[in-house]
């Protein structure tokens, strides 16, 4: 069986968590305690030299990044639930919404980066929680603004199916409501992502329901 | 002709810069100055909703994020040089390195994340510049990390041809260049960056080459 390399609060591994249970993918999933350090130590540093979590592991080799191991399962088993469309101009947007959404939001947000606002920057609690509240703003309203006059968008970000987007989606909603974003101003967000909560592959990745959960 | 909404400066435009020479792919620059704010002017914003740079344009559509542009351009003209190997594990490999790049490197020194640092944190030139330097320096060490016992690691990030990764290492070399970071401690990225930065289409897409070079 494949291993998962997971925190129960990684948006990361959220993502591949969801990827894998809409693909049918099962898993043995390994926890590595991101508040522990244990991304950055030797053990798992051996297997994965990015020091960081999800990483996947199966008979072919040991992948990371979140989005290139989805790309990797999809190309791995096309047979099961697609997490791209089947054109090269819908893959495309795929992609873009995905990366919106994994490299101008997101990495703004981690924990390292927290600390460093905390630690070297001398900011307090308040100063921390507008840096975050400022890109998860900016970040949600250009999708958002995005979706408005886009034909494509529908029940998911993509159409009718869910896409490696909404995998990345819903983790960003789930960090935005623990840190009380107001996401009142993002409707048609905040629709795509009720309707991939009612999935079973969805509700089951959610990070209170990880053996880790606290 | 396709279209590419550029900026001179801008590390995304300057991957897809590389990416478009490497496919020989002709294309008409359609200059968008980032510190004058036109990326989020309305005509522009009409056409690219997240209001960032790159955009490319052809007979198919608009397409935004870089490494999604460099995806479809892969796909659309596969008998040109390949951005991605032929194999799903070195594909899923080269896309790891270039999140590595463009998701935990690059989006923490993008010019919007600079600004807030001056203006919100009111953190002075030296402030900056550490946070800059800090960043550059964790992304690139882990960068090299993984590449010392790698196999897969040749001339280039993947192999002997130039990859859809060696485009985002180049612009991130450049950037680290500009901003002074000590660059002696990755040997191995350096002897890359060297043997890309001999090829035609490295050379020509650097930012003193384009039009907008001041």
């Amino acid at each position: 069986m494949s291993i998962l390399f997971t925190f129960f609060r990684s948006s990361a591994s959220f993502r591949v968590r969801i990827a894998l249970n809409l693909k049918q993918i099962p898993y043995q999933p390994e926890i590595i305690s991101l508040p522990n350090g244990e991304q950055v130590g030797g053990t798992f540093l051996a297997q994965n030299p990015q020091g960081l979590v999800p990483l996947y592991v199966d008979a072919n080799g040991s992948f990371s990044q979140s989005l290139a191991i989805m790309e990797y399962l999809d190309e791995a088993l096309p047979s099961a639930h697609r997490l791209l469309p089947s054109d090269a101009v819908g893959r495309a947007r795929v992609r873009s919404l995905s990366m919106l959404i994994a490299c101008e939001i997101h990495p703004l947000n981690n924990l390292r980066v927290l600390k460093y606002l905390k630690h070297e920057l001398k900011q307090d609690e308040e100063g921390v929680n507008n840096w975050y509240r400022h890109w998860v703003a900016e970040g949600l309203q250009t999708l958002e603004r995005q979706l408005i006059h886009d034909k494509h968008q529908s029940a998911y970000l993509h159409g009718e199916t869910p896409t490696m987007a909404d995998c990345c989606l819903v983790p960003q909603i789930f960090n935005a409501k623990r840190y009380e974003c107001d996401l009142t101003t993002y409707p048609k967000l905040m629709k795509v992502f009720e309707n991939c909560m009612k999935l079973h592959a969805f509700d089951q990745a959610q990070p209170n329901k990880q053996p880790d959960a606290a």
